[in-house]
């Protein structure tokens, strides 16, 4: 008989609980077909305005996830740690951070996203790279963690089918925006890598879907308290997504940095991040030392060559071209760089992260609807960054173009997206604050904790 | 451009209003197929948990009237009132109601719907009539109206189709229950009716959709402020639902009930509520006079025949078989006729009208789903009513069935349904108060004000 979802729907509209049977079978029909769209979105409306408890989120994490393919990596004898970020303008931290990790002795098996609206995607990033591809069987993505020690991938259409549906149906509905529903999407994909352990990078400023500390702290603490639940240990960064990360926004422009950092250079932030968050997943897999000894590992990684040695194995490994590394030229690029000038003289106060992001969406490199294709070469390259000294007609930025005629918005937007007063400016940290409870103790091995079944 | 529903449903879910237009749009995208169900059923959800006020709740009434046909019955020259009941158990009323209010000289152009779940549905109980056709187009039935004072049918595919669609929506995503949604659908298919007045048996109690006072109250404000701003008289009676209405519960066996009263007999409190509704009708169509002489108007209506002779010459313009209502025997009626005895003895201080409501659904009166079909003949006829006293060993309700061997949970039921204590109790009135301002002050001619077009 087929389910019912009616009382499901009243009992949520009605701020009641939902067993975690109740939910795996709603996901169940719902993926299965038993129950049409209509039914699913007015559930999800329900959830988004009466909430879920932990218990509800995690029961409904773990649905989606049995929903699919759970990899195993049984092959993978390291500790197996990932990174998620909620999501910011000009990170490409992933691309940089997963080879220097691994370098240090962690594996990294990542499944990552597409971009969408003015946050850019991984994989879009690396696809940037002449024949990398980001769509590897389980067998070659295990086969790849294992010998080269990290893979970078997108979702296949076996992990966690239940989310590519129910997101799909939230972006249309208007319950995007909802903590549970959020973390349930989220981690369902990242339990199906295999992982032990997970750092999550949530964003907080007008460049972040989480605009407030507030918000960014709560949703922090669901993903680690559900990722905790199921086994893994979890925890979070706060960092500030205000102004873009490095001097880069757009697909070939963001590699060529994560490639600069990789070569122990690069900005200073996309460094700092990359360190921070790379220290945080080695003490989660319980390599020993104190947090400042992870990052000095992390920075001598990329200092060293190790981390780059490992990128370009996982490119070749993908098909890419590893000669990306040392020729920029090969990646591609917009036919036309326009310069934007400051306009005033004195110190970049702010930089409009959300501002940038929207205009590099516009100019071609993020989509606006998931069927968009990407322009990998277009984007945005920074000439200054808070706490610079800028002249009135030296350049802030450069676009780059695929037009030597750019619309006068895309230079006022860009010229209006630089704060320059007379007053000096620090830099700050972009690390605000952790969540987690796990400080850097040792995890069970992976190949025992990776196989246990997932108990919420 | 087709339209984008997506800010619709975010500001709803956010709490904030709809403009007229912006609903107006929303609901002709949905009627017109340009959103689709799953979007409209978020947008619903988020109605019922955010609410509307009053501008949207009228702004949406008027959306789904403007969706379909508006009747203006211009050969109609009387005043033109209408009643509606939030439905109850055993509610034959408009079946003596509508004759009685025409035969007092104020025409009752009568469009209404079918019975689901525990409430009954004036159509089911009139086509228990045989030949009676409730499917009349919108021309013979302004003919009927103008002709014989009253006419009452199902509603045409013409008339506010939105709320067709969105009802069937609202039913399988758990929005039913909310009262701007219900609001705009009684009144949006009233409105089409062409007529000056409206007044609304909202019941209350265990037989009713509202259980407690306040809400009844809640949801007959809103109708009758949402009414008189679309330029109409509206006003509510609030009626006690909590033991059945009458004698009777089932199609044909409410039928003869109605014809009872409409030859001057019938259970009191059946009489009851005909005279009271009746005299908020003529008062609303500004017959002069006080209540009571508005009440006993109606009362000699129904003793004199006049009322008798209208739903005759109704029942034959609609093909049906005028002698029922000399003849009872001319209705269905079921094989078997099954005692209830009382079980012990006393006076009757409760009968259950929902427990009674669901069973007699259970035995083929009523519909489970909106395509099921019901049984005329079957149903429950009540032997004593509040107040009554009983003997342990004679019989407090007859079954009305198929079968002569009835299921031991039927007999139960009815039984169970029955208080049955020592001491005396007097029956109430069913009337429990009035709801709106319009105290029976003269209206606009129908000529004039049912031409006017309407205003929100």
């Amino acid at each position: 008989m087929p389910l019912n979802p009616i009382p499901f729907i009243t009992r949520k509209r009605d701020g009641l609980s939902l067993s975690s049977g109740e939910l795996d079978a709603l996901v169940r029909a719902y993926v299965g077909g038993e129950i049409p769209d209509y039914q699913m979105s007015a559930w999800l409306m329900a959830v988004f305005l009466r909430g879920m408890n932990a218990e509800e989120t995690a029961a409904l994490t773990e649905a989606m996830l049995r929903s699919g393919q759970v990899l195993q990596l049984r092959s993978v004898e390291r500790h197996r740690v990932d990174k998620h970020s909620t999501g910011g303008v000009g990170d490409k931290i992933s691309i940089c951070l997963a080879p220097a990790v691994a370098a240090c002795g962690v594996a990294v098996p990542m499944i990552c996203g597409r971009g969408l609206g003015h946050t850019g995607g991984t994989l879009d990033k690396l696809e940037a790279i002449p024949g990398y591809s980001t769509t590897l069987d389980a067998a070659r993505f295990e086969h790849v963690v294992a010998t080269v020690g990290v893979s970078i991938m997108g979702q296949t259409r076996e992990i966690a089918p239940a989310d590519a549906r129910l997101y799909a149906l939230r972006d249309v509905t208007g319950t995007v925006e909802s903590i549970p529903l959020i973390v349930a999407s989220i981690l369902s994909k990242k339990l199906a890598e295999g992982i032990d352990g997970l750092v999550l990078d949530v964003k907080v400023g007008r460049g972040a879907f989480m605009k407030e500390i507030s918000g960014a702290r709560e949703l922090a603490d669901a993903l680690v308290a559900v990722g905790t639940r199921a086994g893994k240990r979890v925890s979070a960064l706060l960092t500030d997504m205000g102004t873009p990360i490095g001097l880069t926004i757009g697909n070939a422009l963001e590699t060529r940095e994560a490639i600069d950092v990789l070569r122990g250079g690069g900005p200073p932030d996309t460094v700092e991040l990359t360190s921070a968050l790379g220290a945080e997943m080695l003490a989660q897999a319980g390599l020993p030392g104190s947090r400042d000894e992870h990052t000095e590992r992390i920075l001598r990684a990329l200092r060293d060559g190790s981390a780059l040695s490992v990128f370009t194995r996982m490119v070749e490994a993908h098909g890419g071209d590893p000669r990306v590394v040392e020729d920029h030229g090969r990646l591609p690029s917009a036919p036309h760089r326009i310069p934007v000038l400051a306009g005033r003289a004195g110190t970049v106060q702010r930089v409009d992260a959300l501002a940038l992001g929207v205009l590099a969406t516009r100019m071609g490199a993020g989509r606006v609807r998931t069927e968009d294709h990407v322009d990998p070469a277009v984007g945005i390259e920074l000439c200054a960054h808070i706490g610079d000294s800028v002249e009135a007609d030296a350049p802030v930025a450069w676009l780059h173009a695929r037009t030597d005629d750019p619309p006068r918005l895309w230079l006022d937007t860009v010229r209006e997206s630089f704060a320059i007063y007379a007053e000096p400016r620090e830099r700050a940290t972009r690390i605000l604050e952790r969540r987690g409870s796990n400080q850097g103790s040792a995890t069970t091995p992976s190949s025992e904790a990776g196989t246990t079944p997932l108990t919420v």
